[in-house]
Protein backbone atom coordinates (compact mmCIF):
# COMPACT_ATOMS: atom_id res chain seq x y z
CA UNK A 1 0.00 0.00 0.00
CA UNK A 2 2.19 3.13 -1.22
CA UNK A 3 0.77 6.62 -1.36
CA UNK A 4 -0.68 7.70 -4.79
CA UNK A 5 1.35 10.29 -6.51
CA UNK A 6 0.11 13.06 -7.99
CA UNK A 7 1.16 15.56 -10.47
CA UNK A 8 -0.77 19.01 -11.50
CA UNK A 9 0.60 20.15 -14.71
CA UNK A 10 -0.53 23.67 -15.73
CA UNK A 11 0.23 24.14 -19.72
CA UNK A 12 -1.75 23.68 -22.79
CA UNK A 13 -3.31 20.76 -22.36
CA UNK A 14 -5.56 19.12 -18.98
CA UNK A 15 -9.56 19.04 -18.16
CA UNK A 16 -9.63 22.38 -16.33
CA UNK A 17 -8.74 26.12 -17.65
CA UNK A 18 -7.15 28.79 -15.66
CA UNK A 19 -9.45 31.42 -14.78
CA UNK A 20 -7.64 33.33 -12.06
CA UNK A 21 -3.88 32.53 -10.60
CA UNK A 22 -3.36 34.77 -7.61
CA UNK A 23 -0.49 35.12 -5.11
CA UNK A 24 -2.06 35.19 -1.50
CA UNK A 25 1.15 35.46 -0.06
CA UNK A 26 4.59 34.96 -1.34
CA UNK A 27 5.84 34.40 -5.15
CA UNK A 28 2.88 33.52 -7.35
CA UNK A 29 2.90 31.12 -10.34
CA UNK A 30 3.00 31.56 -13.88
CA UNK A 31 -0.14 32.31 -16.10
CA UNK A 32 -1.27 29.15 -17.73
CA UNK A 33 -4.47 28.17 -19.93
CA UNK A 34 -5.54 24.75 -18.71
CA UNK A 35 -4.53 22.69 -15.78
CA UNK A 36 -4.19 19.05 -15.58
CA UNK A 37 -4.35 16.95 -12.58
CA UNK A 38 -2.82 13.31 -12.97
CA UNK A 39 -3.23 11.05 -10.06
CA UNK A 40 -2.77 7.06 -9.79
CA UNK A 41 -0.16 4.31 -10.88
CA UNK A 42 1.19 5.72 -14.03
CA UNK A 43 1.02 8.72 -15.95
CA UNK A 44 3.03 11.09 -18.23
CA UNK A 45 3.54 14.58 -17.47
CA UNK A 46 2.45 16.69 -20.58
CA UNK A 47 5.73 17.69 -22.44
CA UNK A 48 5.74 21.33 -22.57
CA UNK A 49 4.65 22.24 -19.26
CA UNK A 50 4.64 25.78 -18.10
CA UNK A 51 4.57 24.52 -14.73
CA UNK A 52 4.15 21.14 -12.58
CA UNK A 53 3.66 20.62 -8.65
CA UNK A 54 4.00 16.48 -7.29
CA UNK A 55 2.43 15.52 -4.21
CA UNK A 56 1.49 12.18 -2.55
CA UNK A 57 -2.14 11.25 -1.13
CA UNK A 58 -0.62 9.84 2.33
CA UNK A 59 -1.71 8.93 5.99
CA UNK A 60 -3.86 11.84 7.86
CA UNK A 61 -1.51 13.50 10.40
CA UNK A 62 -4.19 15.70 12.55
CA UNK A 63 -7.78 14.34 12.19
CA UNK A 64 -8.83 12.30 15.14
CA UNK A 65 -11.18 9.29 15.05
CA UNK A 66 -14.38 11.46 15.77
CA UNK A 67 -13.57 13.95 13.23
CA UNK A 68 -12.58 11.25 10.32
CA UNK A 69 -15.61 9.89 11.05
CA UNK A 70 -17.54 13.34 10.60
CA UNK A 71 -15.52 13.75 7.67
CA UNK A 72 -16.55 10.31 6.15
CA UNK A 73 -20.26 10.52 6.61
CA UNK A 74 -20.78 14.58 5.32
CA UNK A 75 -17.88 14.42 2.24
CA UNK A 76 -18.35 13.97 -1.22
CA UNK A 77 -16.43 12.19 -3.81
CA UNK A 78 -14.70 14.17 -6.20
CA UNK A 79 -15.66 14.13 -9.95
CA UNK A 80 -19.41 15.07 -9.51
CA UNK A 81 -20.63 16.00 -12.65
CA UNK A 82 -22.07 19.15 -10.81
CA UNK A 83 -18.62 20.20 -9.69
CA UNK A 84 -17.65 22.30 -12.83
CA UNK A 85 -15.80 24.53 -10.47
CA UNK A 86 -12.09 23.88 -8.79
CA UNK A 87 -9.13 25.40 -7.03
CA UNK A 88 -5.94 24.16 -6.19
CA UNK A 89 -4.31 25.91 -3.13
CA UNK A 90 -0.13 25.14 -2.91
CA UNK A 91 0.67 26.02 0.70
CA UNK A 92 4.39 26.39 2.29
CA UNK A 93 4.29 27.02 6.01
CA UNK A 94 7.08 28.84 7.87
CA UNK A 95 10.37 26.16 9.37
CA UNK A 96 8.93 28.11 13.39
CA UNK A 97 6.08 25.66 12.38
CA UNK A 98 7.93 22.61 11.26
CA UNK A 99 9.59 23.22 14.49
CA UNK A 100 6.58 22.71 16.32
CA UNK A 101 6.00 19.30 18.36
CA UNK A 102 2.72 17.38 17.21
CA UNK A 103 0.82 18.60 20.07
CA UNK A 104 1.65 22.06 19.59
CA UNK A 105 0.81 22.04 15.70
CA UNK A 106 -2.95 19.98 16.47
CA UNK A 107 -3.70 22.44 19.04
CA UNK A 108 -2.81 25.83 16.92
CA UNK A 109 -4.54 23.52 13.47
CA UNK A 110 -8.12 22.40 14.91
CA UNK A 111 -8.17 23.51 19.02
CA UNK A 112 -7.26 27.26 17.86
CA UNK A 113 -8.08 27.63 14.28
CA UNK A 114 -10.55 25.14 13.98
CA UNK A 115 -9.18 24.18 10.30
CA UNK A 116 -11.48 20.55 10.54
CA UNK A 117 -14.24 22.30 11.81
CA UNK A 118 -14.62 24.82 9.43
CA UNK A 119 -14.39 22.77 6.76
CA UNK A 120 -16.80 20.49 7.60
CA UNK A 121 -19.89 23.38 7.52
CA UNK A 122 -18.73 23.09 3.69
CA UNK A 123 -19.75 19.58 3.22
CA UNK A 124 -20.30 17.76 0.60
CA UNK A 125 -20.84 21.13 -1.26
CA UNK A 126 -17.06 21.35 -1.67
CA UNK A 127 -15.15 18.53 -2.03
CA UNK A 128 -11.29 17.96 -1.57
CA UNK A 129 -8.57 15.98 -1.30
CA UNK A 130 -5.21 17.01 0.48
CA UNK A 131 -1.66 16.27 -0.92
CA UNK A 132 1.57 16.16 0.88
CA UNK A 133 4.69 17.47 -1.12
CA UNK A 134 7.19 18.74 1.69
CA UNK A 135 9.29 14.88 1.92
CA UNK A 136 9.98 14.94 -1.50
CA UNK A 137 11.93 17.75 -1.94
CA UNK A 138 9.35 20.64 -3.56
CA UNK A 139 9.21 24.09 -2.87
CA UNK A 140 6.02 23.60 -1.37
CA UNK A 141 4.47 21.77 1.89
CA UNK A 142 1.13 20.81 0.66
CA UNK A 143 -1.59 20.86 -1.93
CA UNK A 144 -5.18 20.97 -1.69
CA UNK A 145 -7.18 20.46 -4.30
CA UNK A 146 -11.02 21.25 -4.11
CA UNK A 147 -14.40 20.54 -6.82
CA UNK A 148 -17.78 22.62 -5.85
CA UNK A 149 -20.87 23.66 -7.75
CA UNK A 150 -21.02 27.00 -9.76
CA UNK A 151 -23.77 27.79 -7.23
CA UNK A 152 -21.02 26.97 -4.48
CA UNK A 153 -18.35 29.84 -5.50
CA UNK A 154 -19.51 31.93 -2.56
CA UNK A 155 -19.59 29.55 -0.16
CA UNK A 156 -15.48 28.37 -1.18
CA UNK A 157 -14.85 32.28 -0.81
CA UNK A 158 -16.32 32.41 2.03
CA UNK A 159 -14.19 28.86 3.68
CA UNK A 160 -10.77 30.15 1.85
CA UNK A 161 -11.64 33.56 3.73
CA UNK A 162 -12.36 32.09 7.16
CA UNK A 163 -9.32 29.48 7.08
CA UNK A 164 -6.88 32.43 6.51
CA UNK A 165 -7.99 34.55 9.39
CA UNK A 166 -6.80 31.92 12.04
CA UNK A 167 -4.01 31.29 13.92
CA UNK A 168 -2.83 29.03 11.63
CA UNK A 169 -2.37 31.01 8.74
CA UNK A 170 0.06 32.68 10.88
CA UNK A 171 2.31 30.18 9.82
CA UNK A 172 2.18 29.98 6.01
CA UNK A 173 4.55 31.60 4.12
CA UNK A 174 3.86 31.33 0.71
CA UNK A 175 -0.15 30.37 -0.93
CA UNK A 176 -1.04 30.30 -4.30
CA UNK A 177 -4.73 30.11 -5.07
CA UNK A 178 -5.42 28.99 -8.29
CA UNK A 179 -9.33 28.58 -9.97
CA UNK A 180 -10.29 26.74 -12.77
CA UNK A 181 -13.49 25.54 -14.55
CA UNK A 182 -14.11 22.29 -16.21
CA UNK A 183 -13.52 22.25 -19.98
CA UNK B 1 14.10 24.78 5.30
CA UNK B 2 13.33 21.85 2.44
CA UNK B 3 13.83 18.22 4.92
CA UNK B 4 17.43 16.46 4.18
CA UNK B 5 17.35 13.55 2.03
CA UNK B 6 19.52 10.51 2.83
CA UNK B 7 20.68 7.33 0.96
CA UNK B 8 21.92 3.94 2.82
CA UNK B 9 23.82 2.05 -0.12
CA UNK B 10 25.50 -1.28 0.46
CA UNK B 11 27.93 -2.52 -1.47
CA UNK B 12 31.96 -2.45 -1.61
CA UNK B 13 32.33 1.27 -0.31
CA UNK B 14 31.10 2.86 2.53
CA UNK B 15 32.24 3.77 6.52
CA UNK B 16 30.92 1.21 7.95
CA UNK B 17 31.46 -2.72 7.86
CA UNK B 18 28.53 -4.97 7.56
CA UNK B 19 28.32 -8.04 10.08
CA UNK B 20 24.62 -9.16 9.93
CA UNK B 21 21.64 -8.64 8.00
CA UNK B 22 18.57 -10.40 9.81
CA UNK B 23 15.67 -10.40 8.51
CA UNK B 24 13.12 -9.92 11.69
CA UNK B 25 9.80 -10.69 9.99
CA UNK B 26 9.16 -10.32 5.92
CA UNK B 27 11.74 -10.32 3.21
CA UNK B 28 15.56 -9.90 4.39
CA UNK B 29 17.65 -7.51 2.43
CA UNK B 30 20.94 -9.22 0.35
CA UNK B 31 24.50 -9.36 1.91
CA UNK B 32 26.98 -7.18 1.18
CA UNK B 33 30.63 -6.26 2.40
CA UNK B 34 30.44 -2.33 3.08
CA UNK B 35 27.31 0.36 4.27
CA UNK B 36 27.55 4.04 3.47
CA UNK B 37 24.98 6.46 5.19
CA UNK B 38 25.00 9.51 2.58
CA UNK B 39 23.16 12.40 4.23
CA UNK B 40 22.80 15.87 3.45
CA UNK B 41 22.32 18.65 0.15
CA UNK B 42 24.61 16.13 -2.77
CA UNK B 43 25.89 13.18 -2.61
CA UNK B 44 26.81 10.54 -5.12
CA UNK B 45 25.13 6.99 -4.58
CA UNK B 46 27.99 4.20 -5.27
CA UNK B 47 27.93 3.07 -8.53
CA UNK B 48 27.22 -1.13 -8.24
CA UNK B 49 25.58 -0.58 -4.94
CA UNK B 50 23.82 -3.93 -4.13
CA UNK B 51 21.07 -1.88 -2.46
CA UNK B 52 20.42 1.36 -1.63
CA UNK B 53 17.06 2.63 0.50
CA UNK B 54 16.55 6.16 0.48
CA UNK B 55 15.11 8.59 3.43
CA UNK B 56 14.41 11.99 4.10
CA UNK B 57 14.80 13.57 7.76
CA UNK B 58 11.18 15.25 8.22
CA UNK B 59 9.51 16.73 11.25
CA UNK B 60 8.41 14.84 14.05
CA UNK B 61 5.48 12.72 13.99
CA UNK B 62 4.27 11.79 17.56
CA UNK B 63 6.86 13.38 20.63
CA UNK B 64 4.82 15.72 22.14
CA UNK B 65 6.81 19.28 24.07
CA UNK B 66 7.34 17.67 27.19
CA UNK B 67 8.80 14.61 25.63
CA UNK B 68 10.88 16.81 22.85
CA UNK B 69 12.20 18.66 25.51
CA UNK B 70 13.86 15.33 27.58
CA UNK B 71 14.76 13.99 24.50
CA UNK B 72 16.71 16.69 23.41
CA UNK B 73 18.29 17.15 27.02
CA UNK B 74 19.18 13.47 26.70
CA UNK B 75 20.19 12.42 23.43
CA UNK B 76 23.49 12.46 21.60
CA UNK B 77 24.70 13.52 18.48
CA UNK B 78 25.67 10.85 15.47
CA UNK B 79 29.77 10.48 14.74
CA UNK B 80 31.28 10.38 18.31
CA UNK B 81 34.37 9.12 18.12
CA UNK B 82 34.08 5.84 20.71
CA UNK B 83 30.38 5.34 18.58
CA UNK B 84 31.90 2.09 16.88
CA UNK B 85 28.89 0.25 16.15
CA UNK B 86 25.61 1.23 14.56
CA UNK B 87 22.31 -0.74 13.14
CA UNK B 88 20.57 0.19 10.07
CA UNK B 89 16.80 -0.82 10.86
CA UNK B 90 14.12 -0.32 7.68
CA UNK B 91 10.22 -1.12 8.74
CA UNK B 92 7.58 -1.72 7.19
CA UNK B 93 4.12 -0.76 8.85
CA UNK B 94 0.66 -2.34 8.04
CA UNK B 95 -1.97 -0.92 6.17
CA UNK B 96 -4.37 -1.43 8.57
CA UNK B 97 -1.44 0.94 10.60
CA UNK B 98 -2.03 3.95 8.14
CA UNK B 99 -5.65 3.66 8.44
CA UNK B 100 -5.50 4.72 11.50
CA UNK B 101 -5.96 8.39 12.67
CA UNK B 102 -3.38 10.40 14.37
CA UNK B 103 -4.89 9.95 17.90
CA UNK B 104 -5.21 6.12 17.24
CA UNK B 105 -1.74 5.81 16.28
CA UNK B 106 -0.14 7.97 18.70
CA UNK B 107 -1.93 5.93 21.66
CA UNK B 108 -0.49 2.62 20.52
CA UNK B 109 2.63 4.48 19.98
CA UNK B 110 3.36 5.98 23.06
CA UNK B 111 0.30 5.69 25.90
CA UNK B 112 0.70 2.10 24.94
CA UNK B 113 3.91 0.71 23.80
CA UNK B 114 5.78 3.62 25.30
CA UNK B 115 8.14 4.01 22.39
CA UNK B 116 9.84 7.45 23.45
CA UNK B 117 9.84 6.33 27.09
CA UNK B 118 11.53 2.87 26.18
CA UNK B 119 13.90 4.88 24.30
CA UNK B 120 14.58 8.10 26.54
CA UNK B 121 15.85 4.77 29.24
CA UNK B 122 18.92 4.35 26.27
CA UNK B 123 20.21 8.34 26.46
CA UNK B 124 22.48 9.33 25.25
CA UNK B 125 24.48 5.83 24.85
CA UNK B 126 22.06 4.97 21.76
CA UNK B 127 22.44 7.74 19.33
CA UNK B 128 19.16 8.00 16.83
CA UNK B 129 18.20 9.08 13.87
CA UNK B 130 14.73 8.63 12.17
CA UNK B 131 14.03 9.24 8.41
CA UNK B 132 10.67 8.76 6.71
CA UNK B 133 10.39 6.62 3.46
CA UNK B 134 6.36 6.04 2.43
CA UNK B 135 5.73 9.18 1.01
CA UNK B 136 8.76 8.54 -1.22
CA UNK B 137 7.01 5.71 -2.80
CA UNK B 138 9.72 3.20 -1.21
CA UNK B 139 9.15 -0.46 -0.12
CA UNK B 140 9.76 1.17 3.46
CA UNK B 141 8.16 3.22 5.39
CA UNK B 142 10.94 4.19 8.03
CA UNK B 143 14.44 4.22 8.26
CA UNK B 144 16.23 4.37 12.04
CA UNK B 145 19.74 4.58 12.22
CA UNK B 146 21.35 4.24 16.09
CA UNK B 147 25.14 4.38 16.58
CA UNK B 148 26.61 3.32 19.99
CA UNK B 149 29.92 2.12 21.39
CA UNK B 150 30.81 -1.40 21.71
CA UNK B 151 30.78 -1.79 25.75
CA UNK B 152 26.89 -0.83 24.73
CA UNK B 153 26.13 -3.62 22.62
CA UNK B 154 23.83 -5.59 24.93
CA UNK B 155 21.76 -2.55 25.69
CA UNK B 156 21.21 -1.63 22.46
CA UNK B 157 20.39 -5.37 22.19
CA UNK B 158 17.70 -5.34 25.08
CA UNK B 159 16.37 -1.72 23.51
CA UNK B 160 15.33 -3.47 20.27
CA UNK B 161 13.81 -6.58 22.27
CA UNK B 162 11.42 -4.41 24.45
CA UNK B 163 10.25 -2.58 21.10
CA UNK B 164 9.15 -5.48 19.70
CA UNK B 165 7.32 -6.75 22.24
CA UNK B 166 4.90 -3.94 22.51
CA UNK B 167 1.68 -3.85 20.76
CA UNK B 168 2.91 -0.86 18.18
CA UNK B 169 4.86 -3.75 16.90
CA UNK B 170 1.81 -5.77 16.06
CA UNK B 171 1.99 -3.33 13.10
CA UNK B 172 4.92 -4.13 11.70
CA UNK B 173 4.80 -6.12 8.99
CA UNK B 174 8.90 -5.96 7.56
CA UNK B 175 11.46 -5.98 9.49
CA UNK B 176 15.22 -6.02 8.70
CA UNK B 177 17.94 -5.48 11.34
CA UNK B 178 21.16 -4.71 9.93
CA UNK B 179 24.45 -4.86 12.61
CA UNK B 180 27.79 -2.44 11.35
CA UNK B 181 31.27 -1.67 12.63
CA UNK B 182 32.83 1.46 11.83
CA UNK B 183 36.01 0.61 9.42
Amino acid sequence: MTPDRVSFAAGDVGDWTIETIRAVCGQTLRAAPRLARLEGATFQVPVGSIWVIDGVRSNDRYVNRVEKNQLVARQAELGRSESTCGALIPITKTAAWWRLTQDERRAIFEERSQHIAIGLEYLPAVARRLYHCRDLGSEWDFLTWFEYADSDREAFDELVVRLRETEEWRYVEREVDIRVTRN
